[in-house]
Formats: structure tokens, sequence, C-alpha cells
């Protein structure tokens, strides 16, 4: 069975393929266009305050999926070039980050794992 | 069954939860550590050329591979947090660039939809 | 009289050509390294709270101080290279934006011009 | 005699007091905001080769003659909020960087210091 993601990145290079824009997706391109995506996301939250940032109106949410959908998609593109299986990437991060931030060490703190 | 993305979600939550880091993960927040992690994604490759950054040597590739993880988490954790369902955002989106962009009209051309 | 910004420009411009940098500084590079920079500039503020960020522990705004540094010299190196006047830029927009958001019309509102 | 940039930046701060803004302008949501630009920006060059980055058509310098000053602006807010000579701050990162990557050692290389 294929997952879900490696379903929708057989897709986005379907899409790509079709346009002939693989020549433009090298993953220097790719990371930009991630970023400015990244960009356009951050842009929904700037003069929010935290608070508001958890109670959005129905038009910045509408926003807002798709520019959470516009940057995964850019990131799976990315990582479908890179030869990056991106859910362990996840799952080795994750364990990775366990060691760094135990939880009786950090817990309430939002320290970097080298001012612990 | 739950899917691949839902199970690292749920995850996610929990490592939050049994730090008690909830109280930093608002969206505005979140969405500021997706923006510092897509920063040193970038990073690895600012200096290279296209080309090279097709074929990254073995220490940059653990680098990124890094990066995509932590861009991705925190991304899942933002639109979990959202109750965005990531997948169906995906589709949307996707069929709304297939309606901005036909095949014929944008072959071979990386101009902007309002540029076509 | 060179103004303070075009002596910056000109020590970042010898800078580069003492150590045969010259090569990587394209715009397209330049603008990935600004981006990289602006990442770890947003990072210090991730997790603090807008109540926070005005008043940074020393330390942080320490870190702070290098990250301004490090976004602005790419930023005007990038428009070195790409033969742009800042300042007369900055009036420019700031003239647009005066037309864009008339005081009245905007006061006390965080909305986008076209939503007014 | 008053510099350029304070110059500048005392126009910005009398911008956003006119518009009741003050009370947006957190350091943390001005690192947004700076943010959100610098993904505009590198928007620009995301699908241009380092050689097409290097001789852009008018309509694309136009739109970063624009993006520049929207980073400069933000930046040089945010500068001032935080108390940033930023003038000063160049100076003593650029004597850094000279100590980081002396000319001999890093003479053609794009490796990060600690790789050298």
């Amino acid at each position: 069975m294929t997952s879900e993601i490696k379903q929708l990145q057989h897709q986005l290079a379907q899409f790509a393929a079709e346009r002939n824009w693989e020549q433009f997706h090298s993953p220097k391109n790719l990371a930009m266009a991630l970023s400015g995506e990244v960009g356009e996301l951050i842009e929904i939250f700037q003069w929010l305050t935290p608070e508001q940032s958890e109670q959005l109106p129905a038009s910045k949410q509408a926003h807002l999926e798709e520019e959470v959908a516009d940057v995964l998609m850019y990131l799976l593109r990315l990582a479908d070039k890179c030869d990056i299986d991106v859910m362990q990437a996840c799952q080795q991060k994750l364990a990775k980050n366990r060691q760094k931030y135990p939880a009786d060490k950090c817990y309430g703190s939002a320290k970097k794992y080298n001012e612990l």
C-alpha cells in the first residue's frame, strides 16, 4: 500500500511533468519557493496577538489552509527530489529531540537544549 | 485506521504535553518556529549552484533530512492546532492550481498565473 | 560626501573581493542568504510573548544585534549588486504607503489596505 | 548632524504614531513582518537561474526595489524599537567576520568558518 504522502508526492511530480516544470524544480529553487510560501503564511499572524492567533476568523482560516497546503506541497516536492523519506526523517528527529530535551529537565521551559 | 500524518501529529502533541510546552505553541509562535527552521533549510543551499543542489554531499544530505523533519513537524503541529486537515487542504489547493495553471497555457513557463 | 550606507556597501564589496567570493554573490544567492539570516533573527523571538520581546535579556539583545547586522549587510550587498539606491527606494515606498494607508482611514487598524 | 538612517527611522516612527500602530509594533511582530517581506523578495528570484538574477527585466527590478525597501524599513523599525545602532552593529559584525574568515584561509571557498 502506498502511503498518503507518497501518493501526494506522485501527484506533484506528475503536475510538474505535465507542465514541463521539472527544469525549474532543482532543490535550490524548491527551497526558495518553500521559503516564499512560509513568508505568506507568517504574514497571516504578524499583527495578531498569540490569543487572536488561536481563533482565526473564517477568511483568515481559509487563507491559512491554502498557505499550509502550499508549504507542505513544496516541502514534499523538495523531499522527493532529494530522496528523503519524510516520515522516517521525522521519527529520527523526534528520537533525537527526546534525548536533547528530557521531559524532566525542560518541563515548562522554552530554553534551547544548550541553555538548559 | 489512523493516517500516518495524524499519528505523527498525535506524537507531537504528546511530546509537547509531556514537557508542558502547550503554553508556547500558539499558532503565531508555531508559525515563527516554522519560519526559523525554513531559514536553516535554505542556508544549506544558499551558495550552491542549482546543479550542485541536485547532488548533495553526505553531510549536507544528513543536515537537510533533519531540517526537512523540523519544518514538517512544526507545520503539522501548526495545522493540528488550527484544525486543518493537511491532506484535504493539499487536494483542494492542487485542484485550484490545475485551474490556475492549465498545462497547455503554462507549458515550460515559470510565469505566475496572472502573467500568463 | 559618501553616505554611511554607501560606505558600508563599499566595505562589503571589498570584503567579498578579498576572499574571491564575488562568484557566490549572485542576487539569487544573496536573497537566500538574507532569508537564512532572517530565520536566525526570528528564532530569537519565537517563544517570547510580545511583552517579553520588548525587554530582551542581555544575551538575547547581543544576539539580536548580530542578526540585525547580518540581515542588513546581506540586504545592502544585494541592493548594491542590483543597483538599487536603498534610501531612494524607501522614500518612494513610504510615499506609496502614505497613499495606501491614509491616517484617518486606518487609524488603529492592522487591516491590509485592500481590506480597509 | 542626524544620519540618513536615523532620519528614516524617525519618519517610520512618525508614520506608525500617526496611524496609532505603535500597539502592533512589538519587536516580535516586527520580526514577523520582516520575515514576511523577505518571503516576497525571495519569490522574485525563485525560478531564475543565478545568471538571470543578475539581469532582471524592468518589471521585476521595480518589484525588487519595493521589496528591498519593505525589508529595510521593517528592519530599521525593529532596530529602533530595540535600541540597536545598526551601523555600529554592522561594524562590529564585520570585524568579527574578518577574524572568522581570514582572506587567505577562505579564499574562493563558500565553506562555513567551522568547516574551514
